[in-house]
């Protein structure tokens, strides 16, 4: 059968340095799976950012590396989808990347990072489609990869991992996958590429790179306008910030669209209330499991916060009834994805999206593995 | 929620008749699951194909209708795969349609038809990929769908059709299915798009048509280069027959590529090697069930013919290996997609592909569904 065709990787030459979104500092390239070093002192741990140095002539973004083996991933449709009232709402179907979710920009670009930095294996905790996307790339890129999940991922999904190639190791808790991921912190061969700090920063700066080219393909979509919001399903924050990246890039200094958070309890909505951000949010999901966690990271909150934008709770309850209508009209999307159309229609009750605006909901990931 | 935006489904102003693929007879446009009428009569019955007049400016296909609800198929990357011979083998990776196989260039095309002639009901028979993709497609239009399946069709998928909103109707033998789907042909509310006829004719020639758009995306992707070979997993040949359509349309008078079918165990190629065409071909296929079938449609050999094509059989036990094969290397295949790969391996060991053949296999279904 033979290995995929093996390609140079090569790193974008304006990639310059990566800067803390918190405090500002910038680090040499390279990985931090537990964020700033500076802010992780002071208990506040937070993501770094990619940073180009000259814009590029092209109309576009930036990405970090180049040449890895693809799976094909991205140029995802953008689908119509009337609702009663007077907004103008498109489903970008991530379904259609090709392992089924929008996980396959991010490993696609992680896998680049890990291949043209010499690592061996590549390392994450997953709920399913990480684990699942990052196992097909690193088996098309020839890498070893390690999966951890929690006892209550579906057999099914594991069996994916596994055929995949990967390494699959279960744990009990959530949290429990984070501290034997950052059980690789010393390694020069294997790279965690998900978030391995508690409280969280966020996955690979370099992996979240890969989410900007969403807004690429919106705009491009959409004609050159811009969508009014997006809304974005969120744990953690990478893909939002991701996408605010990636409008940020696009926009310059101007504004960007609004995105709207999905989650499935109040956390990031509890902060912007007023709760501290370094609490702990009660709260869980069955029905949501990669929107699952206690905790916010600053990605997330710095997404709405630059976006103006705001955050939706959609509960297991509406997520499941939602899941069911959607599916009902011709979409196969798992239920954080459902969500996504859920926020819009409670966003719109409560005028939170102004009629006549233009919304794109990111329909995360179809519903037909088994999840 | 809503139902999806409605749109004018307009018939190609140069769609004219449809042509018996056997005797050459033309018939209007109408629906004629049993294939041609004059050879029905004979008991040789063949399917039929769109015609259309005067030549389009546009360098392209011509699909007999457009403006349907879509969910975005279509566009699927073109992925590099090495082998360890000489030949360049691509994979046209259909996994990463909407619902996760080919069937939806299918679904769309077929429901554009239903939904332009008035029906109410889309009915097929299905293996797994094709019921899922018409529940979806139908759901997307605001159609009703039933889906004739066997009862060795895994519980998980019954239940996706479902929860699509399909109505699933389960037979112990895949004929009953055709029976059932035969039942309908006097309605003018409920459309049989999948074959109906024993022996077999083939599916709906509007579906078909939607596979057209393979041989221009293919060409597009080789940068106006034209495949060598052309790898195709059949059962009755409706893939095959539809990506022959299209190339002979972009190649006018001129030689298309060689499309070679794969089979799991010999139908087609007894066929070419002297047996009765519509004889019953004894074999089966546990890991294959889109691949099934004891006989042999017209549609399918005339793919092989008219292109100086061949078949090659890849048995269970090579596909099962090759299956393991190739999701090691990051592609999520299903077995009958996997098996194209394996076919390309076994022609070229056998010297039937020469080196340097610039190849696309057809990798028709992600395998992510649990079939
Ligand atoms: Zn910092
Ligand atoms: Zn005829």
């Amino acid at each position: 059968m033979g290995a995929p065709t093996a390609r140079a990787v090569t790193r974008h030459p304006a990639l310059r340095s990566l800067r803390c979104i918190r405090c500002g500092d910038h680090q040499p390239v390279d990985d931090h799976p537990r964020g700033c070093p500076s802010c992780l002192k002071y208990g506040t741990p937070a993501n770094l950012a990619c940073v180009y140095g000259e814009p590029d002539a092209t109309d576009g973004v930036r990405l970090p590396y180049a040449g890895a083996p693809t799976l094909g991933e991205g140029g995802t449709p953008l689908l119509r989808f009337d609702t009663t009232g007077d907004l103008d709402l498109r489903l970008k179907w991530e379904g259609a990347n090709p392992t089924g979710s929008h996980k396959d920009r991010f490993s696609a670009l992680a896998v680049a990072r890990a291949l043209h930095a010499g690592y061996e294996v590549v390392a994450a905790a997953s709920s399913g489609n990480a684990g699942v996307s990052l196992a097909a790339y690193c088996a098309r890129a020839g890498l070893g990869c390690e999966i951890a999940v929690t006892d209550d991922t579906p057999g099914h999904v594991v069996g994916l991992m596994r055929d995949l190639g990967a390494e699959v190791v279960v744990f009990p808790e959530a949290e429990q996958r984070w501290r034997h991921l950052a059980g690789h912190l010393d390694s020069r061969t294997v790279l965690p590429v998900t978030n391995v700090a508690v409280p969280p920063v966020g996955s690979s700066p370099f992996g979240i790179e890969g989410y900007k080219m969403l807004a690429v393909e919106i705009r491009a979509d959409l004609d050159g306008r811009l969508p009014d919001w997006v809304v974005v399903p969120a744990s953690r924050g990478d893909l939002a910030w991701g996408v605010y990246l990636g409008f940020r890039e696009l926009c310059g200094s101007g504004p960007v669209p609004h995105l709207c958070l999905v989650e499935p309890f109040p956390r990031v909505s509890a902060v912007l209330g007023g709760a501290d951000p370094h609490g702990s949010f009660p709260g869980g999901t069955s029905v949501m499991p990669s929107l699952a966690g206690n905790s916010v990271a600053l990605q997330a909150l710095e997404a709405v916060r630059l976006s103006a934008g705001r955050a939706e709770v959609v509960d297991d309850a509406a997520a499941t009834a939602g899941t069911r209508r959607v599916w009902r009209s011709g979409l196969p999307l798992e239920p954080s994805s459902a969500a996504a159309v859920v926020a819009v229609e409670q966003a719109r009750a409560a005028g939170a999206m102004a009629d006549g605006s233009l919304v794109v909901a990111l329909a995360t990931a179809h519903g037909m593995k088994g999840m």
